[in-house]
């Protein structure tokens, strides 16, 4: 067992500290997302871009039971056989806050980084799993049907790739859209960032706000017009294709249908009934519309607390929030072939175990058997998923899942 | 007694309606301060521009005792002679929340043009006389000097036309400085606009991240460098003279001596203390520094409890908030001869009454005499304070004022 260097904090090396920061020192919304500016922005998202605020609404909090339990001895092995411990794990994959939540009691909580439980953290790609889930729970109230045709609900899309996919196809990520391809991206030649499938397209990020338009863009305006120029490649409903606009559809239909902003539909569907420590917030693009599937920022025990509220069938702080027949059809894909279902990534079979996942290790990690729900944020040094610290965190909680289960 | 049309209000106007709005119904970073697109962006601030929160804390809201009283029928006279009643004021000065408390109670609290008691909403200048007050309890405590040089704490300042002046000088704003006079202000070009001396300065703006930077921009890069190269005009201490940077080298200095943002220091000394409703928050600029002298974003209620808070001696929700000491001082310059001390207009000598004022129809009026605090949020069309909105609620408060101690 080794027990490597920890990696440097934001206040270690320097960002933004001081008034003004000495220029090498700043953050930007230019390198917001790069390591290792991201030890800093992950948790200053709201300094570095507009956003939608989600009240918590006016009830009191849902405070968790405290419990606190020894698992940091809980050994895990990597993929090279090296053994580690549960506690070496937050320092090893950058964690900046991690919660562990089992039987419905905090038994782990620790903040590294400067994060402090009142701290709002970036989900970056978690937030489709939150997107999702409010889809989910609208269409089973009827609001759409989930067979038809986003058209239907979206005829701006007639001319597009999108015009044939059903919403289910879109919630699953089965369409077969491609847009922009073959365009270079920016973003790809920064050091650590040359892994082309795992960044978001260049005048996507623009369109949405995450990186600044460059003199003479004259490209789509809004992430709508945007989402209307894609064009389709190949059969949708074939196969599972990670693309980050199909949750734009899903919230565009919701906003559309409900004439609300994607806040407002979080505020009351969720956010208000959870109890909520604090409000969580969207990045919003040039018309203030949420990045659904990439800007929500919350703290760690409000992670938490809607991951219990999945575990417990969508009962939570008094009250069923979403209806139980949803999370049985999670459940019921976890256990099934697709790696994503419902805008959550499946990933242990048995446990029936699913996972948000977001750029630069967001996690919120939802294990029925074990009783078990992770919410994890981080800031990867390499937002590429396949880094080293990404293998510790993804070998650590299926191990302790498995440990709590005996 | 003639009942003018009520204004417009951001629906029927039809402002950020629909998913997209319509290009001619969008608000956006650029038009965000001009009328009508203010009776939309004045509660939507946030969704436009990066922002630093500060966290309410943990603890419980402190709620006003209500006790609502029939106001709306007392007379107020306009500067032409024409009589309203305070029950009509509201409309008349486009507002989008006032709320009224007499002797610690709230008797009167309205809501318009779609704001809720949750909204947060644009403190616009009035954020001076938070920024002015944290200053005066810090200067208070010993944090730093008021008789001192500025330069004492922000060496950076030396050459520049802020060299000596005092730190009492920039409170008060008597310093001589002028910045980049004769360059023309492109938002004098838009209709509604035309009164200099009420805009913020274009480079001002820029660097305060209020305003876009336009293509080819080469002036300084942060509001700090502005600063640095402002040049004096006259001698410091002689005269009152309106001007945001004075706030600015206030904010730079507590940042500096505090090694905190502005956001943390407002949290630790006022906000975590107040009971407040929500968080608050600050628009920050480039460099996430908080635009300290126009970026502040509150509830109707949370202003009404600073307010309260002063009025009250700076004892508030069981403690002592802010020593009694700055208060009286506060109350004794009401009763002197300048317009403006500690960051607050001085609006009544008789009733010792102090105000924070913001463009476009932002007030906090507190009136010792009269036990009576005023917070009035508002989106005139024409944001220069010398339009008719502006005499209705100047004139409606001093007689609401007098209409309570008799």
């Amino acid at each position: 067992m080794s027990f490597q260097r920890p990696p440097k904090t934001a206040d270690e090396l320097g960002l933004m500290r001081g008034f003004p920061p000495s220029p090498d020192a700043r953050v930007t919304h230019a390198t917001q997302l790069l390591g290792p500016y991201n030890r800093w922005s992950f948790q200053n998202i709201q300094k570095l871009n507009p956003t939608a605020d989600v009240w918590r609404g006016n009830g009191p909090v849902a405070h968790f039971d405290e419990e606190l339990g020894d698992i940091d001895e809980i050994p895990y092995q990597r993929r090279d056989g090296t053994t580690y411990t549960f506690g070496e794990m937050p320092e090893l994959s950058y964690t900046d806050g991690i919660a562990v939540v089992h039987q419905g009691k905090m038994i782990y909580e620790r903040y590294l980084n400067g994060m402090q439980a009142y701290t709002r953290h970036a989900w970056a790609s978690g937030s489709k799993s939150m997107t999702g889930t409010i889809a989910a729970m609208l269409a089973y109230e009827g609001l759409f049907d989930l067979k038809a045709p986003v058209t239907t609900y979206l005829p701006e899309l007639n001319a597009s790739g999108w015009a044939s996919a059903t919403v289910r196809q879109v919630m699953d990520m089965t369409t077969a859209i491609t847009f922009a391809e073959g365009k270079p991206d920016p973003l790809l030649e920064q050091p650590g960032m040359a892994h082309p499938s795992m960044v978001e397209n260049w005048m996507y990020s623009v369109t949405m706000g995450w990186r600044a338009r460059p003199q003479g863009y004259a490209g789509p305006e809004t992430s709508y017009d945007l989402l209307a120029t894609m064009k389709r490649a190949g059969k949708h409903g074939e196969r599972f294709t990670y693309l980050t606009p199909n949750t734009d559809i899903l919230a565009w239909i919701m906003k559309r249908l409900l004439d609300k902003p994607l806040a407002d539909i979080m505020q009351e569907r969720i956010w208000s009934k959870l109890g909520a420590e604090r409000d969580a917030c969207w990045v919003v693009g040039p018309t203030t519309e949420e990045t659904s599937g990439s800007g929500l920022l919350t703290t760690l025990r409000d992670m938490a607390r809607f991951g219990q509220m999945l575990l417990q069938q969508g009962w939570f702080n008094g009250q069923q929030i979403i209806p139980t027949a949803i999370v049985e059809d999670i459940e019921r894909s976890a256990k099934g072939s697709s790696p994503y279902s419902h805008h959550w990534w499946m990933v242990n079979k048995e446990h029936g175990a699913y996972c948000a996942l977001g750029f630069g290790g967001q996690m919120l990690y939802i294990d029925p058997r074990a009783q078990l729900v992770v919410a994890k944020f981080s800031s990867y040094p390499t937002p590429v998923d396949g880094g080293e610290e990404f293998f510790h965190a993804f070998a650590a909680l299926p191990a302790l899942a498995n440990a709590l289960v005996r």
